[in-house]
Order: C-alpha cells, then structure tokens, then sequence
C-alpha cells in the first residue's frame, strides 16, 4: 500500500468558523432577515450534501411545472420545493474567469476557499485544502460519494482528493486509495461511474480496494446484495447512462444513495456523504431540454431519500444545492408566454440515443416514432433526416433537441456555464444556518464549525 | 364627483389567512426548513411593498457583480442581498398561456388571487377582487403608488384600481378617483409618469385630483418642496425617462419613494406603500443590459430607502420581489465563462437614446464616442453604421445593444417574459413569514393576515 505524502494546507477549524460566522452575521440586518441561528436540536452526527450539477432555478422551476398533476390548477410543490432555505452566488477566484466551473465551485463547497478553476481542492498557490469529508474522517466517521458521472469528476473528486487540475482522473482515483486519513482509506463508500480509471494498464485499484477489504459492486443487484461498510461501486467505464436510457442492471441515483447510507449509518461516530446529480449539468451543456428534466427528477428522488433518513434520524443534517446554472437555459423563448412539458415527457429516451441509433444506420421515421410518443410533422421528420445525411451523431443530436425546444418553448444561450445564483435545501439540526444570500463557500464553513462543536460536545461526553 | 359602483368580491379575511397559513405550513417538513413563524416584534403599522418588475435571479445577481469594488478578491454583497429570505413561484391562470405578464402577477401579490394575464385585479370570472392597498385603506391608513412606467401601468394599477385589462389605462386612472373606499380617494400618493392618462380631452382628473385637495407635481424640484399628505405627481407624459437618460428635473425611483414615505408617515394609522421599478422589465423586452443593470441600481437605492426608514422606524415591515423574469437574460454567453460589466459601465446614456439620436440624423461615430466610454472597433462601428442606413431607431438600437452583449458575454433568449421562480426580500416584523419557497399569492395572504391581525389588536386597545 502506497502512502502518499501530502503537502496538506491544514485549516485551522477555529479560524475557518470564525470567518464562517463573521460572513453570515456581519452583514446589517442580516440577523433580522436570517432569524436565529439556533436550533432545537443542535446535535449533528451525520451530514448529507446533494449538489444537482448545473441545477439553476430555470431547472428547479421548470421541473416543477413538469411535475405537476395537472389535478388543480395549482401547480404542486416538488420536494426540493419544501426544503429552500435561500440562494448562494458561485463565482470562482480565477485569473481568467468570472463563472465557475464544477470543479472550483466543488472546492469551494467542500473546502471552503475560491481557487481557479479546474482545481481539485486545491488553492490557487496550488496547496491542497482540507475537505469537510477528510474533517468528517479525522473524527471518525464514516464518509461515501455518490455520482452519476465518473466518481472521479470534479464534483466528487473535490471532496475526496487534490489535484491542481480535474483532468487527471487516474490521480484523482488514486487520491482515494492512497490519500489516508489516520491510517484508513479516506472514502469508505464510492458509488457512480468510471471504471476505466480504477482498472488501468498501470495499476488496478479494484483490486487494490478488494485487498483492503472493500467489497466492489458493478451492477445494480450486486449492490443491493452487498451491505459491507466499505465498497466500491463501478457502474459504467466512464459516465453512467441517463436515467432514461438506463437498464434495470444499473442503479439509480436514489438507490445508489439508500444504499450508501445504509451502509454509513453502521457507523456510531455519524457518516458524512457527499452526492451528486452529475448529468444535469451534462444535459444543460448540450442544451437537452428531454435529460435535463429526467436527470433533475433523478437528483430530487435522491434527495428525497436522504430527506426521508433524516426524518426518521433527527441527527441528520441534509443540505442540496447546485456548483452554477448551464446553458442560459429558460423557461419560454422567442416571445412566446407558454413553456409545454408534455412534449418533453413524450421522449421515451435521451436525444443522444436517439441520435446514436440513427447514426449507427437505423431508419429516422422508425426511430423517432419508437422512442417520441408524439406525432411529428414532416418538417421536423425532414429536419432529423437532413441531420442524418452527414451520419454525425452530434448533429443528429442537435437536430432532435431542437424538436423538443420548439415544441416546449425552451431557450438558450451557451454550452458552458452561467453566473447567477442558485437555489439552497437544508433540512435537519441547524438547517437554518444556510438561510439568505450565503456565498458557496459558507456551506464548507458552516459544516467545518458544526463538525468542530460536534467533536467538543463529544469530548465532553466522553470525560 | 363621481361614485362608481363597485361589483367587488369581498373575500372573507378569515378565509384568506386560513388558505395562507395552510399554504404555507401545510408542506411535510416545512416548518422546519422555515423556521418559527414568530418574530420579536409583531406589531406592523406600515407595509412597503417592492416590486422590481422583471427582476430574475440573473438581474440581481449580474447587479452584484456590476456593483462590486473589486477591492477584494471577494464580491460584496448589495443591499437586497441581505434580506433574501426565499424565492417565489410566478405562474398565472391564464387558458392560453402559463408563463405570466406583470397584470397578473401583480393581482396575485395585490390580491392573493391566480388569474388570467393582463387582469388588474379582476379574477377569471371579471369579478373585482380585494387589495391590499384597499384593505389598508379601509383600516383608515395611508396609501401610495410608486413607478417608473405610467403610474396607470399593470403593476400598479393592480393595487390600486380594477379593469378587466391592463390596456384600459384611462379607466385605470379613472378608478384612481372614482374608486372611494369608506368616501374617501384610496391612493392618498401617486408619484410616477403617465401625464397623457389624467389629463384627457374626455376628462381632466389633474383638475378633479386638486379640487379634492390633493398637490400636483410634475418636477423633481416641486415634488421636493410640497409636503401634503395627497399628492399626484406626473413626471413624463407617459414612463419616465430611465435612469441613464434622467435629467436634473425628474426625481429619482429612491427619491420618490422618500418623498412617499415622508408623506404617508404622518398618518398615525400607519400606511401602505407599492414601489416599483417598472422599467427593469423594459430593458429586459428590449435585450438591453445596458439599462437593465441601471434600473437595477435605480431600485435598490429605493429598496435602500425604504429599509432605512424601517430600520428607524421599527413597525414597518418591507418586502422586495419581483413578478417574474425577462428576456431569457443570462449572465455568461456563447460558452464563454466571463462576464464582463466595464463595458456595460462606459454606457453614459441607453441605447434607445443613442440610436434616437442617430436616427435623427446624429453622425454615428460622434454619438457613439460621445456616449460610450469604449475604444470601439471599425467592425462595432460599421455595425451601427449599417443599421443607421435604414434610419430606423429600432434596428439601431438592436445593433447598438450587441456591441454590449458581445463584449460582455450577455445572452437572451426571448424579447417576453420567462417563468422561473424570483427571489423575495423581506425585513422588519413578521418578515419571516416570506420565508422559504412561497407563490406569488402569498404575499397579498401574508399581509391581508398581518393587516387583518392589525386590526383586532387596535380593537382590543380602543377597548
């Protein structure tokens, strides 16, 4: 077993709460705006923080109106609905950039600095940060990641690992094999995609894992089989398929949560889990309207989850929340007052598999009507056969997602990010400290000092 | 003077809270994401109710990064920044449409009613619906409007008058006098523009409105030198010139919402005020950020205003919102991860007063380094030479408006109205209510339950 050493940047968790409580109340009329900081239950064993990649208020919003029943002409509330307790701004600390990507907004989440972005917790010196996963360790808990991209992608990796640049995920995968906190694997449970990264022609970290006693999963059944406190689960070779276009042999983001708290709430010392909904973003970026709105039913179920732990638990604090907004997207477009989401939920798979059927040589017409439960006009049939001529898929791809822009009366700007700010949940003991305008890196903060009161009171007990 | 029969539906109090307390609690687990619905301070004399009209997440958050020092690395926060306490959903009733326009929306913050777009506080069936500026009214406070557009505009027009459409602005400033509740004018201070409404060839209301005793103003400086209680102040024939284009003689947004605030003061009843900053919306419809981000500043410095007296003042309770979002606007573009606001800052007047002035003959070159603090290029400049060859001041100021999307990273995807969820500000007593996601009907059932509550206290006291 290699032991990596590290050039760790060791927060002071007594500075890191004070600059945590000084953020939060220095502003005049904030205590006013924000209520008390207080909490009639303030004992916090474990954390749950779900960010939905990309997840704006333009998809909050929007995934509501495609939800409701339609039963009363009040639109229904989802989960996420019940649980906003305010907004926090993204921007990164970048030469170059003022829109984060996923990766500084991630360290910024889970280390409670802003760096450049790319950076995996590390700042902008390059000195790797402490990570309230790694602070959740050091005290004994348990720790997981979830994800439906590869559990190497930024988002996870800035929780579980350091590097100065997201792209290298073999690092990446590495960081959580042989960064160690107190002598123990630093990640107890790691679910999501990605084993081309731990499978290498240069090291196999599966077996790595497996000889430290890790159980590893691959498929949906395996893991529900599975309840060793440590696993890890590969579940595609890079992202997993979008909930639309998943097989009964793949988990979902839901199960691939219930099943990683089961497993962390073994632990009497409280778990900390960090979960994403990775392909929101990945949606947004290329400007599908169909998987933006599936994937973001797929984080809500997940949250839904954690929400549903937390009731029963009553130590549990749950905080979701997005990294940035992607792809400008919006709510109507070109004038028109209307936003239609039956077209959306006619797609019985994701434009991009669509398109890849269509470019591996299946006929347009048949494809389109197997998989749109929609009765398509010629123009838009002649639209997808155009595209196909050139047998690229991207263009193919494009060509189906602007069917489904015109018909809902969806916009956009950009395939990258945005700049606006985004919608926080919290629920559980101290829930109300993420209340108002907090910046993304207060999330890092506020769990940092909680963790810290956590260790005290704690160390009170046990004299 | 006349007495015009009212066919209102007077909507039981009772009634209403009970349907906000439910709204508002009912959700599992809401209360404690929200927090205790108490507040230190629970006697509320005056209410300020703000509406940035077409105020998006995007709007305030690209104002924040505009405002910022940059004297430190970290962005500072704006003044409504520390008061967010939540968001609010924005969608009408309407058969036809479910993205919503701002009659509507403002008849849900006015009245606590859905209804169809264009509705001035008249529900689906064209029946008359109570407001809250007319249930303050009928507890014996004082009362005003405050804009930038016509003060006959949807927005305030909801609080203060009823008509089937918010096209009939000579009707809506017809119900300003005509409509008495308990024999006396409901709207004690009108300050905004819309000269061309009161003064007609059918009808005189100017004459009508000092005949009854109230002032009439039409300059800054004379809205400063008159102190009475009743006063109509008209600063343009129709909306006020904005913000970048404002000359010495017409009052600013904050500056008459202080001279509002002075007024209504005396009333030991306690007052309501509606301030809005009509022309956000404008720029918005216009895919303009040059005046976007300026009207923003115009409202916050209102905003501003109003919490200062309420800082002071300690029973009055304000509220900042807006009714939904315009253009599709998004901070960031093009794949592009900066926005850039110094470009957006050389603008010294709006484009639309640039390209009237080209369109009027005005050499192009010569406007453009008069107005635009910028080293434009050949191309930028052509661009505008090109669109001035048509002499059309619209296609000009289309062109104009792209020199300061392209250098910011500005993107827009609609000249409407987009319906994402807004973000809602709240201080003072009882603003803890505001808390969490709420629908934009909630905030006419908050404040019809406090004014209600109100009521029966000074009850119990004349006892």
């Amino acid at each position: 077993m290699i032991s990596k050493k590290l050039k760790k940047k060791l927060l002071p968790l007594a500075v890191m709460s004070t600059v945590a409580i000084g953020s939060l109340t220095g502003a005049p009329g904030i205590s006013e705006a924000k209520g008390p900081h207080k909490s009639k239950n303030a004992e916090i064993k474990n954390v749950i923080f779900l960010i939905g990649d990309g997840m704006g208020v333009s998809y909050t919003s929007a995934h509501r109106y495609l939800k409701d029943s339609k039963e009363s002409k009040l639109v229904d509330r989802t989960v996420l609905d019940q649980y906003l307790v305010g907004q926090q701004m993204t921007y990164p600390e970048d030469p170059e950039e003022n829109i984060t990507d996923s990766a500084s907004a991630a360290t910024a989440m889970s280390a409670g600095i802003k760096t450049y972005n790319n950076a995996i917790a590390v700042d902008n010196d390059g000195t790797e940060v402490k990570t309230v996963l790694e602070a959740a360790k050091e005290q004994g808990k348990s720790t997981g990641l979830v994800a439906t991209s590869e559990i190497t992608h930024a988002t996870p990796a800035s929780f579980g690992s350091h590097d100065e640049s997201r792209k290298n995920m073999n690092a990446i995968a590495d960081d959580y094999f042989d960064e160690l906190v107190k002598g123990e694997h630093k990640v107890d449970v790691l679910l999501g995609g990605g084993t081309d990264l731990f499978d290498r022609s240069d090291r196999n970290l599966i077996d790595e894992f497996k000889d430290d006693g890790f159980s590893y999963v691959t498929t949906k059944k395996e893991m529900l089989k599975d309840s060793s406190k440590q696993v890890l689960g590969l579940f595609a070779d890079r992202g997993m398929p979008k909930m639309l276009d998943r097989g009964e042999e793949v988990p979902s983001l839901e199960e691939m949560t219930t099943s990683a708290i089961e497993r962390l709430k073994k632990d009497k010392d409280g778990f900390f889990l960090m979960v994403e909904g990775s392909q929101i973003d990945w949606a947004g970026h290329d400007n599908d309207i169909v998987s933006a709105m599936s994937e973001m039913e797929d984080f809500e179920r997940a949250f839904e989850a954690a929400i549903e732990f937390a009731v029963k638990d009553k130590h549990t604090l749950v905080v979701a929340t997005a990294d940035h907004s992607t792809g400008g997207y919006s709510i109507g477009a070109n004038g028109i007052y209307n936003w239609s989401s039956d077209p959306i939920k006619a797609a019985k798979r994701t434009p991009d598999f669509m398109a890849a059927e269509i470019a591996n040589g299946e006929d347009v017409e048949g494809t389109l009507k197997k998989y749109i439960d929609l009765e398509l006009t010629s123009k838009e049939i002649n639209s997808i056969k155009e595209a196909a001529a050139g047998k690229k898929a991207v263009e193919i791809d494009n060509a189906i997602e602007k069917i489904f822009d015109g018909r809902s009366n969806t916009g956009w700007t950009t395939g990258g990010h945005t700049g606006e700010d985004v919608p926080v949940y919290a629920f559980g003991p101290n829930s109300d400290r993420f209340r108002g305008q907090i910046d993304n890196t207060d999330n890092a903060k506020i769990i940092f000092d909680l963790l810290e009161k956590g260790k005290k009171k704690t160390r009170i007990e046990d004299n």
